[in-house]
């Protein structure tokens, strides 16, 4: 049984969340970044990157893996490059910013890419490329984690799932927004299996002695996912690795911690890169013919087991269009955490 | 039974190539980099893209497919990027001057971008990449191709395999080149599967019905390959369309034509990214994170079913270095068909 859940305006949960990560202690700027990728993801239904991740924030910040004073000057820079070393602050903020930077030399010189070290929670890999989006670019996003995946023919953990995700802007249609893990299964599709007693499929973990299995309590505990696709996924998480944690020239695979140990940095890298697509083409003609592509697949028919043909983000965009209507819901459960929260740090309760 | 082969050092397998491209009427800077690109392949025991190529440029040549007269200036450029219009020329060239554009901007402005329209045959993805690796720079690369896939939930072929490809150089080790479809099954192990009657393992194709097949002619007669990992490899395959058909503005998906059909111009495109590490850390410094992450991988002990664990091109650069030493092993039959086109073309025959 879910909780009971009630319907809140977008912009009343932004103003919450923005009052929240400055009582705990987030500069105004950094907050307001981080409260809008909170809000996009409540709106697109994906809960687990939302207002759950202030307490996170204060949780992380008051055991001292989190620093939420950050001098965000890249430490590098070249027309189209530059490197962010995010001082172990709030992965979304130094992602936003990242990409902010990226968006602008792509606007100069056709292209921008920024790598971010030293970082904490980057949360939704989605919601960087939809930052570039909505500059009229299209965006790409990468991560590295804690090692979650063995390399691919390998039985210990050595890789990240390397989330990455890319986003297309379009006209007639809610924008592309593609975002995926290089393993098999993401960890959030593992806790379900676990939940409801599914079997898993072949080809998606092994158990603790390194054999596979289609039992997600074993592959929980022992936390060795196999890649999607095999080898394909497996050479991509390699790669992935390159574009972060190699490339930001910090901590890399097996010194990577992970969000749940509060008092340690992450140590997580991040890659983001927005491209103009008017380096190529008229802008018009370029979200012409994105709606294009869009409409040729709505227009494949569906195969057995399928209602219709989806692009991706198309299921998020519409939670989005529905939410933004008649506001997000939100569990009253969640709503009492965020209550409790507001006493604490001095924060008035809206409702 | 395969045929006899005999070993032929690749200094002479390419100054045969050359003779014979330039015999066809490739212009000579272009027939050393088709060259190049053929023989990089045979020494990575790659053959399907080495030297039997010469055959189908003369065919698509001589049949109005192929054109051999290519101006390969840039149409549009910014500081780091640009679009090449290869005006049907063959994509291995256009795909390589493309590359090189995208390292000299790399060189100045750390990231390079460049984009193809109108290509012909775009061959082994790794080789682009390949190039930006011998200049000392991350390397990216993405096709287009004919329709071989329906796009995800879908029963109607739209959406090409997608290949990409993706290299970095190393130190103590061959670099890594990670080559790959978005399809679950390439069309070389499609063919292998169909002739030793190999069942296909599930999610790998559709038959002509829609429905999901494991019998690899049925899969060979409908051309309706499943992606690698399901949605995640079918959302790439949606992502990798936009930055080549869609953004080089001219044909995509269903527009985009085979190159069986030798008439008909094929209308691929390219998207081609070269990186500098040096915009992030020093290149000794990034050299020694890659090596070490390939250390890593190697270390890591191979589950049931593995002999040991490798990186993405560690076989190929296994055969590379064998064929190096000892020259490249060309089937007879391979042979007589290039000495029958010498007799043809006037080129000398070297052996």
């Amino acid at each position: 049984m879910s909780p009971p859940r009630i319907r809140i305006p977008a912009e009343q949960l932004h103003s919450l969340a923005l009052a929240l990560l400055e009582a705990i202690g987030m500069p105004p700027a950094d907050a307001a970044i981080a409260a809008g990728a909170m809000v996009w993801n409540e709106l697109r239904g994906a809960a687990g990157h939302g207002l759950g991740r202030i307490l996170q924030v204060q949780e992380r910040s008051g055991a001292g893996g989190l620093n939420l004073e950050v001098d965000w000057t890249p430490i590098r820079e070249s027309p189209s490059t530059a490197l962010i070393d995010a001082q172990n602050g709030w992965g979304v903020v130094a992602g936003t910013r990242a990409m902010r930077i990226a968006i602008d030399k792509a606007r100069l010189n056709g292209i921008g890419t920024v790598v971010v070290r030293n970082s904490d929670v980057t949360s939704a890999m989605g919601y960087y490329p939809h930052v570039a989006v909505e500059a009229e670019m299209v965006g790409l996003a990468v991560t590295n984690s804690l090692p979650l995946m063995p390399p691919w023919g390998g039985s210990e953990v050595l890789l990240g799932n390397q989330a990455f995700a890319i986003g297309v802007p379009a006209s007639s249609h809610p924008p592309l927004v593609f975002d995926s893990s290089t393993s098999a299964f993401n960890m959030g599709r593992m806790r379900q299996a676990a939940l409801s007693g599914e079997r898993l499929p072949p080809g998606v973990a092994l158990d603790e002695t390194g054999a596979e299995t289609d039992d997600a309590e074993a592959a929980l505990a022992a936390l060795r996912l196999l890649p999607m696709g095999g080898h394909r996924g497996g050479g991509l998480a390699i790669m992935w690795e390159v574009f972060t944690g190699i490339l930001a020239g910090r901590r890399s695979t097996t010194e990577v911690v992970g969000m749940q140990q509060l008092d340690r940095t992450q140590g997580l890298s991040l890659y983001v890169q927005a491209l103009d697509p008017r380096s190529f083409l008229p802008y018009e003609e370029f979200l012409f013919r994105v709606d294009r592509l869009i409409s040729q697949i709505h227009a494949n028919p569906p195969r057995e087991g399928f209602d219709r043909v989806r692009v991706p983000g198309e299921r998020k965009a519409e939670f989005e269009a529905d939410y933004r209507r008649r506001g997000v819901p939100v569990p009253t459960d969640s709503l009492e955490r965020l209550r409790t929260l507001c006493l604490d740090r001095g924060v008035v309760w809206p409702w």
